[in-house]
């Protein structure tokens, strides 16, 4: 395993949802009782915004749930959503971390076409997610 | 790509560790400004804490920074640090989230004992910090 330094080199808002577009998986962040909260989970990138599905049934975003958002609870949600790929031997890679408002998805056509293109991955789903990119932040680790 | 719903399983704290000590890399999760922030980061087990790096030049808990402590600016930080390995063609792996107080490694003696164990993969190295396990949270996706 190399020890040479490796650079971080900023990556755009295009190039994040491309590379994210490329991954099946990433990681929901949010705030749970005032704790940081993650939880793995799946997206597809849907006309400039990501749309996350989570698998452990725990609902991040539902109006009845523990979930505080961070601009009032009658608002949309601030989430994070985080993804990389990184080559653990060569420390090369990427990451990218969308923060933006969140909303349910509650239309019923939405609904079953992510069925399709987002199947869930258990019985015990927690929510079908989409997310308004706002900050993005990336790079790319490069020797 | 098999589509039959997966199982969630529990896994103990115990085991929570061991899953963690054998991957190098996660994600530590904060609130910066309020708002939900995760950044990759590199990380040992040790001594039963999780020692972490972050890589990219960032300070997750310096006290001159602005990552705001959930439980006041003088007291440890609250942050959650979040593992996977999951093997997507076949919709099975774990997922680990250890949830607890983290402060900054200041003791030169760990810190040169980490640059050999947990060597910085850049040189915008973000600060070294030790994260006391609270809230363990984790399953298995099983078949």
């Amino acid at each position: 395993m190399s020890l040479t330094p490796r650079q971080l080199s900023a990556i755009t808002l295009g190039e994040a949802l491309t590379l994210l577009a490329g991954v099946p998986l990433g990681r929901i962040v949010f705030t749970d009782h005032a704790l940081p909260a993650v939880r793995p989970a799946s997206h597809v990138v849907d006309e400039g915004q990501i749309v996350v599905r989570t698998h452990d049934g725990s609902p991040v975003l539902a109006h009845d749930t523990s979930a505080v958002p961070a601009r009032g609870r009658d608002e949309d949600t601030v989430i994070a959503y985080q993804a990389d790929s990184v080559d653990v031997g060569d420390r090369t890679g990427w990451s990218v971390v969308i923060t933006g408002t969140a909303t349910l998805v509650t239309d019923p056509a939405r609904i079953a076409r992510y069925a399709d293109t987002l199947p869930p991955w258990t019985a015990a789903e927690g929510g079908l997610i989409r997310l308004r990119p706002g900050i993005v932040a990336g790079y790319r680790l490069v020797s």
